[in-house]
């Protein structure tokens, strides 16, 4: 696939995530953390606009002036920006202007690829570009469900494909020896700065399962009283449960008696076999401990990969968010990409249903608070 | 004109107003306080819904059972509603749906209102919905003009008309003499609840302008330091100054060191000749302290208004929201349209540039709490 | 009695108060609007300090520089002031210290008076001194109450007298003609600036009872889910209901399936025949509305009272806390008083078994939040 | 020392301490994570009674039952306790009877000790409440600032003795190899469970300075702006520079142009020579961003130890709290001592000024919130 075709096939899917959605739905910003489709389709573009088109396709006139302060996401080094809480606020430029701005900058962005085909620097970017636009893919898959799921009438996203319903293919136990082994990532390829820094590290012995944990079995530990009892709770997560009243996965309810769950093709009764997804590091970490188990480091995940069954849901991990031991922050705006960011986060480690093709690999580090479930988050266990 | 005129009169006015926006404005809510256009559009048909065809029209279907749950302001007593903060993460049904809805609505009340033409309690409930609807109207206004005011780019609701820019007509002041008065509505014609009772209060000898307050000067105000000398302001007032970094009358700007205010025609330099608006009582008593005179209560303003030019802001008075002597609470839903709302709200008299015709009357008490400036507000004083 | 001797009356019953209080219960200050007895007893000394002393008696050296910044309460006008939530954090100077301070500046005190025996201006500040500390004795009362309160240990302030345990004496309805009053504090003797202006207003006839509303009749209240129905409920008044849980009048518990309150003499259970205390403007007007009757305004309050039995409870009025026809703010300082607090607060008439003997008069204007009830109210109804 | 003595000596220096307090200066609790100096000193003394009288002292009367509800800190498995926040509020049991119950718990400590001395386990739990202890000494030192501190007249504590005004004695960087390396406590002497479990990293080889940072140092990173610049910022470390108007270290002032600092002894000029301490993680990571280097992990800083000057400030490290590879959580409420916080908190290794004697060593894990800095936190760097 030439850079053109894999630009062109990116920009695309894109759209293709948003096409089941009618105008009112690209506004909302119902939580700070979710933001508008609008947004995302803007922002991506205006990536390409700010950081490629400015500075490599000579004569480029900036679509819309006032763009870069709507649609700049936190890069401080590229100036003032709309608050971050207030972006569903914003009506105008509406949704057929924000699709006209993507066909003006792919225009461009087509026109500087032929112009500059053999410019590898220029390449990189690019490709850096794409991958944050499979990014903003999956988050824009999981803020449409957060937005449409917010509604009581539960409207359908996708009425033919099956989300979020995978059955663990695999079974049983791998154990990994105790030894030297070398994590992060190295090669061809891309890769995020977060994952650079190849580097050794020394893992004890330890025996992790194959397969995610399921519905029925989180469903054990909510009839044994899981969300009741504090003992199985980091003292932060069980002041989150009380707080918020948390007494199942997100998007779960009962009605009638029955457990149900918001999916992406509506309101469906709970799969028992199908993976468990929309829980927090806190019930992952409770889950884990109920279980007399514990979660994977992400360096044993990254390890034992190779082995696993993994890729619809992102996995928690009991490792913090911080930087490789030659982690260096880019200077200027690319800079603030990842490496502001590690601080009171966890990793998750494999992909989602929601990741685009083509956009994971073992090394890949996604980071949310402990708090976050809006994502696929899943829970893989590893015995004490 | 016939009660079915008058119905088509007011329901298409409404429309009228939304006739400038573009799918996407009618979404959102950028604070509890104000609600989507889409909401305002849905609601007031809900009423005549909930509250005329579910019971006065025979085998009336409800266009949707969802639509009572989302599109119940605040009424406890029909059921079931959704979080006032949540309306703008709503978006489905979606604008056209809504409109689908009114005219659903609009054939089944016309049809209700040839069939049971002499039915008097009947035609009273319409004139309410109508009258209720004609609030909504105006908060259709100022809900507009917050959720575009908000966005940077300052978009033109409408290019033509002068909304905001009124001069006073009038000059002096006007004295009235100490008595016993009657206040409160009486005779026909349509008034609220809150307006009923008309009783005897005793009133001092007062003097109190003609004119409104204008931008000139208030902004004299500002340069005298009206808003960091902590004298002229009510303690709570002063709270809300400096924990609002409150500096001048809402949206207000000062933008290459002129004074700007965001218009319903978009951003213009500030009038000095304008009645000033957009402040909240405040300020309105700040700047009576400053002037060493003092708001009206809202019977000297009830009593003088026959003298006074009025009707393009709404006036703060020095009352607060409080029972008629023989107010009685209507039983059930429509018995919470006002009187649950009579603690912490001041008194606004008059009218506004934003009050449909016909729904203006010297004895109508409009209401909001203190620091509320959004509606087109303005200040008139008597002299100490 | 002198004035000489006035002054040490008052000033002694502060410390009085104070003689059950060991020396920790001086210092928390468990909520903003609770102030550390400590804090009283320094601040009412720091008004006679700073407003008269200071100004009157030449060579006056204050006790210590520091004290205005510590005990100014809220005279923005004289200068900083320690942020008011902070008060209860503030151990030095201890309590001894302020015990010196007040002998210190009530032994200049008894000098002033004896050499200026003859200047009136000088005499009715030294007045509003000793009112504004009465003010706090009252204060005093309600705050120790509240720190002791909230141990659960439900500590014993004085055994002995029986503080809130009060009954009825009078019986029936009295009623009062329809008619112009005069109402306002008129002729000799202390008044507070906020009662001056006599003036007349119009009542329609009314009747009101002569009794308080007694525990048994709220728990009938209760018992007959008046915390459940928000029919019964201003708005506002639902809202802090549900957001805090309230179930019953401050202090009530229930324990063994008995309705127990504390009180200054402990935890006891609660005597159906005393009259009710502890309950917020929202209580109290959700209870009216649920017998069907109303609350005075503070004028029919006023013009009935000499035919009351009153003195035990403050009672809430329907009347928001707002100035009267010819109110006039004093210039400086002492015009902090009491007119900046004129918005959100309902106005109280009579006294309470916290106020001290001579401290009460039937045209006393006592305030409050709507929510707020850590004071002795109580509950007057008047007929529909 | 036999473990009578030691046990006499731990408890002697708590009350050392509070030496200097007066009565007043034992209640107040400024901020929910600052206890007051009461609750200390009855909480250490309610996990002897809790944990060892009450199991192993046959006969063994509790002091007064209530105090369990008032001085259990955080142990669910216990039963109910007073709300954090509210310890400030609590004045009952006043200062006298905590040091009654202090010395009546002695004495049965005293008792038991003699009568089981050769009970290992019960040593072993002795030990362990000692070392509570005396973390609870050091809590005690930065509470009581932070107590005084918050008071405007800046109260001493102790005049003579020169608590932070540590000089550096080392110089120079110290290299470190690459290679597998042993971490963790191992062996005899007393260590906390999240000590345990010795196992093997792998370090690259790094190089760390043998110094901590200065307040000269920290004061040109002050004057470069480094407050100002996002970029050396984490994201959340900005958010909580602006929201909370950081600008120097805690307790530091500008006073007459000049850089003042509260300490123990009272109001004085910042030391340039003198370790700088105060800072949060936040801080400490920006101030190494600046200058081109980095925090040390927590097993950089424990292998490096040995060859490094240490034990005046708590060294933020760049590691998260997280379970050690064999971390069990001990069964019951002991198992609630350390594992239920590792989340969301960053390690400190070394030991303060505060720190008792005895009580520190090389693997000792502290922890706290990377915005606090109440306790005696420094900076040591390493080179990128």
């Amino acid at each position: 696939m030439t850079l053109a075709q894999y630009y062109d096939t990116v920009r695309t899917a894109t759209q293709d995530i948003c096409q089941p959605l009618q105008t009112e739905d690209y506004v909302p910003q119902p939580v700070p953390f979710v933001s508008p489709p609008k947004w995302h389709l803007a922002h991506s573009t205006w990536f390409f606009e700010e950081f490629i088109l400015k500075k490599y396709l000579p004569g480029y006139v900036v679509f819309d002036e006032d763009f870069g302060f709507l649609f700049n996401s936190y890069y401080n080094n590229v100036g003032n920006r709309v608050f971050r809480a207030n972006r569903g606020n914003i009506t105008r430029p509406n949704v057929a202007q924000v699709y006209e701005y993507r066909q003006y900058v792919d225009a461009h962005m087509q026109e500087l690829i032929q112009a500059k085909a053999d410019d590898a620097a220029l390449a990189g970017l690019i490709v850096l570009g794409l991958n944050h636009e499979q990014q903003h893919q999956e988050l824009l898959v999981t803020d449409i469900k957060y937005i449409l799921g917010g509604n009581p009438l539960f409207p359908v996203y996708d009425e033919v494909a099956d989300w979020e319903a995978q059955h663990n293919t695999g079974t049983g136990f791998v154990t990994i020896d105790e030894g030297v082994y070398n994590v992060g990532h190295e090669g061809a390829g891309f890769s995020f700065d977060n994952e650079h820094g190849r580097h050794k590290v020394y893992l004890n012995q330890f025996t992790i399962s194959n397969t995610l944990v399921t519905n029925a079995q989180y469903l054990e530990f909510i009839n044994a009283g899981g969300y009741t009892n504090f003992n199985y709770w980091l003292d932060e997560g069980w002041s989150w449960v009380t707080e918020n009243k948390i007494e199942a996965p997100l998007y779960w309810y009962i009605i009638d008696r029955q457990w149900m769950h918001y999916t992406l093709s509506g309101l469906k009764p709970v799969d028992p076999d199908a993976m468990l997804t929309h829980v927090s590091f806190y019930e992952a970490a409770a889950f884990a401990e109920w279980k007399r188990m514990r979660l994977p480091t992400e360096f044993e995940w990254e390890i034992a990969s190779a082995q696993l069954n993994w890729g619809k849901r992102w996995e928690w991990t009991h490792s913090a968010y911080l930087p490789y031991p030659n982690f260096h922050k880019p200077d200027g705006a690319l800079g603030e990409y990842n490496g502001k960011f590690m601080v009171n986060q966890m990793v998750l480690r494999g992909a989602s249903c929601a990741t685009p093709k083509g956009h994971s690999r073992n090394t890949y580090r996604n980071f949310f608070h402990a708090g976050e479930r809006w994502q696929f988050t899943g829970i893989r266990l590893v015995k004490l």
